[in-house]
């Protein structure tokens, strides 16, 4: 049983054990008179921690007085320092009467994979570290060669730029380009001379009309925060970034509709929406740095979509600047609106390819008083899965995220990231399982979770568990699920895959690319298993060409004959523009082709991403 | 204080009436000695029904042990006889110590507005009626001259088809397609000659391929129940009806996913997968005809919209045979699926002019064990929407309808409709507030309920109320609302509106409309005000050219100018081609226009519908 050396000196929690079956019941429904056990208090040097209480079977304990400094602050274990007691075993403890506090939607850190492009701050020795990092990552770009058909930038350019633009918005100097040009993991790279940054929806008509008629290509970025290399140069397409655009346009706080510009970050729009009693339909680890109008032309998915669904249900309308400058008005604000092709959902997921979205009306669900979060174990997939399926009877219409991770990942995030700690450090599990629930009324929906993770227990599909007491137990949950991306690239190289599997096969792949990597690698499997959205992440120290051998294409194939999805949330971007087939029809590839060849047809909107080569870029050779 | 005489024969409900304010509220939280109450029996005759129960501010009264016999059932009141008190007098009597039974999610009566078209049985005097019924509404088509581009059916087309659907798949049978040549209200009526029944998608495939070949145009045709005459031939067009494809094809019961045809019908889904535990994302009062390709092709919301969102964010997958022939597979049974462009979303509403949808991916959530059905009524428009508000913030997870109507539309229910009563007979309130909830825990959730209708009540929101006991009442709660589509054309002529509405403006229309047609028409608003959706219905005996001037083009301007949607949910079918400026933007339309010409260049699908003549149809004046 390794316990980490660290955990002493950190937060813990109390520990949800089980199952004494009806006796447990009993325990947890029948409170009877209270007794105390205090484990030694907690070292005041971290965030003050509301006690936490556990159930037994042997008695009732109350947790004492709740004391928020962090002297007073202490752990309860149901035994001597840390032991724990494992369910399944015969040696049962159980956790009886445990106390709920209210957890406010933790205030998650969120990762800030790049600063705001704008500023210089963000400068990085980007050049020194790309050609090392362009090797040490799977499915990065093959050399492209650029399309002559493009144009090359020229002073003149520039002159209109700036006359439409004034100075500030025409950026030139090399530093702030080359922050634009190159994605947050160092993995992709451009060669742009140029960044532009428009205020306005009529500036970005502008710049686009003109480009078209130039035929200058052109990158729209947000935040740049993807993955697959979409938001940045593949050349020296000229690169329009959003940051600017920035400004709430409106709030309905009846109806919850917020109509903002593209730029808005959607840290910032979570703080204002929750602000007015709502909250964003959306959340991912990159809320930070990641902004509205990326996030809609990835279709991002997210630590909310099992709860809210997708942004396609959720965005209610868009402004779009298409590539010849025409600005499609698209911004209602309705929830229903069946008046012919609802075209806004082209603009949803086209990375940047169909047009530029300048600005988007979206639907805030109302923001609920009580949230939960829980960390469980499990001792197998199958459990997980079971659990998942558990859920959704039991907690149907409270939950907000089932999110899982293996063993590998935990091991990961205790090595890189600073200030987590394992919740359960006890014994190293197969499997762990984050669940938040979201609901109206603290007592209800804290009894609903709480009776669901019992009968999980006594199920046998939870082996260990704790609920977060508190903000800063609720962080450290998230920060572990949300920092595995974050811990990856710390390692060296990191083979990245975002696939979407039938659940009940999603972690087979993870256990046949471990046998195929054998001890070349290490294979992380985690992500969205409420939404069948697998993160694959296979770690060296350094590139392997035997590595990616092993890897590609058995993946994709892999995946495709599983009737899966080669990207799930991320998109295709430059990484597999090339790949798409393994998801899509060639009827379907070629009508998306026929439909960008209508809205672009200079094909001046991010060019070499997304689709294939073979049917996209007139003028291409 | 009108008391209709058919209710002393009906089921009662009991009836939750407040304010006062502590006294309920200790009344609800601690119940005491119970005493008794009893209301005559109520007759045998109907359907036997539980017991209903209500609070006292002077006493508690428990319900008598459950009896399911008709001749058991009775009716219990506060006072004697039917007699209620109303809320905000200063006679107050508040229900205290009600009991909820479990409800389970009443199977509601469907109107069957059209039988099904491979039949004979449902072939009525359509002819007859036909001239009459034409000019009894607003917005029926203008004369549409015939595109002489399309080709004239012959006998060799007629051949050839038999050739692949066997002689059973064509019907020539002039009374067989004069039932499938007209909409079920009788407004829109085609002159087509064929009716196609293709039993799979190669069928459909290669029907259309042909009709291309030869520019035959084609209306597809589901259960046709449309309101605004989209599925059915406006002049000589070949109706491909898809009854014949009503095969489930798989369902996943993880995960809930159902794969299945198009021309399954609606109820027969819902009752397939509510056997697996699940339910469909979708609920209509056509459930019972409409066809699931018809749902989406027009993206049909519903009465369930407010849980579960539209179904662009619930389909998961389609197949659709586009104009030419060409099968489009993106029947993925996944969640999440960011490889290229979505292109699914383009047939999600678009009223069959871009393809046939001939299969379906869609997601149904998890059968929730707990129903309950409230029917309150408000003094004041401002009262419903501050209840919505309301319901939002306290039901948020639960609330899976809050269907509005006004006085009007009880009026009219209660006239036309068989076997319905009104369940809040005493006095004639302005409006009445349908609230459904679906929640996983019977307890919880009528907790949750009680508590926020007791709020309400001492908010002075709700000025009367009842909480259906059991199947029966739940289903006349709902038989009210479904019903007065159906009730409406019994009236004679009804002209129908569909409405996205922002809900603070929603009822401004509906009294501005009653001053403008004064004396000469009855004017009705009810919908889904959870959505914005406003059904507008003017009726009167006949039609009046006066009455439609008063209505057209008002309508579509006062919405247009509070940037509503002409149409909400019907679509614009025939009857709004034409008025698709009111809601969408010139350069919108004109996209719509170019990807219409794009994927049907020939325009066969579907046409004089959903676009304006002005841009659509390649080939026509």
């Amino acid at each position: 049983m390794a316990i980490l050396p660290f955990l002493s000196s950190r937060t813990r929690h109390s520990v949800l054990r089980g199952p004494l079956r009806e006796a447990g019941r009993r325990a947890l429904l029948s409170p009877a008179a209270p007794t105390y056990v205090h484990s030694p208090a907690r070292p005041a040097e971290h965030t003050p921690t509301l006690p936490s209480t556990e159930f037994s079977s042997t008695g009732h304990r109350r947790p004492p007085p709740l004391d928020w400094t962090g002297a007073g602050a202490r752990m309860i274990s149901s035994s001597v320092g840390i032991s724990h007691t494992r369910y399944g075993s015969t040696n049962h403890t159980l956790n009886s009467h445990k106390r709920f506090y209210w957890v406010p939607r933790p205030q998650r850190p969120s990762y800030r994979p790049g600063a705001g492009v704008a500023t210089n701050e963000a400068h990085q020795s980007v050049n020194d570290s790309f050609e090392v990092q362009r090797r040490t990552f799977g499915s990065a770009a093959e050399p492209i060669q650029r399309n002559p058909a493009y144009s090359v930038l020229n002073p003149d350019d520039v002159s209109y730029f700036k006359s439409i633009l004034g100075n500030n918005g025409v950026v030139q100097d090399k530093d702030r380009v080359a922050v634009a040009n190159v994605d947050w993991m160092g993995k992709y790279k451009g060669a742009s001379q140029l960044l532009l940054l428009p205020k306005s929806t009529n500036e970005v008509s502008k710049i686009l009309a003109y480009c078209d008629s130039r035929r200058l290509a052109v990158v729209p970025q947000g935040g740049n925060t993807g993955l697959v290399g979409g938001s940045v140069p593949v050349h020296d397409e000229v690169i329009v970034n959003l940051g600017g655009m920035d400004k709430i346009v409106s709030f309905d706080n009846v109806n919850g509709i917020l109509t903002c510009e593209a730029g808005c970050v959607l840290e910032n729009l979570s703080t204002f929406v929750e602000n007015e009693g709502f909250i964003m339909p959306l959340d991912l680890g990159a809320k930070g740095s990641c902004q509205i109008g990326g996030n809609i032309s990835t279709n991002a998915g997210g630590l909310r979509f099992i709860r809210y669904g997708s942004l396609h249900g959720n965005v209610l309308g868009l402004e779009v600047v298409l590539a010849n400058g025409t600005v499609l008005d698209m911004l209602t604000t309705l929830r229903k609106d069946n008046t012919g092709y609802d075209l806004k959902h082209l603009f949803v997921g086209s990375e940047g390819s169909l047009g530029i979205v300048t600005k988007v009306a979206i639907l805030t669900p109302a923001k609920l008083p009580s949230t939960n979060v829980a960390f469980l174990s499990c001792n197998d997939y199958m459990s997980c899965q079971k659990l998942l399926l558990a859920a959704r009877r039991s907690l149907g219409e409270i939950i907000s995220a089932f999110e899982f991770m293996d063993r590998q990942c935990i091991d990961l995030a205790m090595t890189h990231l600073e200030g987590v700690h394992n919740p359960l450090p006890n014994l190293p599990y197969k499997f762990y399982v984050l669940i938040e629930t979201t609901g109206s009324d603290e007592s209800y929906d804290k009894a609903k979770l709480e009776a669901f993770l019992l009968r999980s227990m006594e199920d046998g599909l939870v082996t260990d568990g704790v609920i977060a007491q508190d903000i800063s137990q609720a962080s450290n949950f998230w920060r572990i699920r949300e920092g595995i991306s974050e811990a990856s690239v710390k390692v060296g190289a990191v083979y990245k895959y975002d696939l979407s599997i039938p659940v009940e096969k999603l972690y087979d792949i993870v256990e046949e690319m471990r046998s195929r990597v054998g001890d070349m690698a290490e294979v992380l499997g985690y992500g969205h298993l409420g939404d069948g959205n697998l993160h694959l992440n296979i770690l060296s120290s350094k590139y392997s060409d035997n590595i990616l051998a092993q890897i590609e294409p058995f993946v994709y194939e892999w995946t495709a004959g599983h009737r899966g999805s080669i990207s799930a949330e991320h998109g295709l971007g430059l990484m597999k523009a090339e790949k798409i087939h393994y998801s899509k029809s060639p009827e379907a590839v070629q009508l998306m082709a026929s439909i960008k060849k209508l809205i672009d047809p200079n094909s001046i909107l991010n060019p070499y991403k997304v689709l294939p080569r073979s049917v996209s870029a007139a003028g291409e050779g």
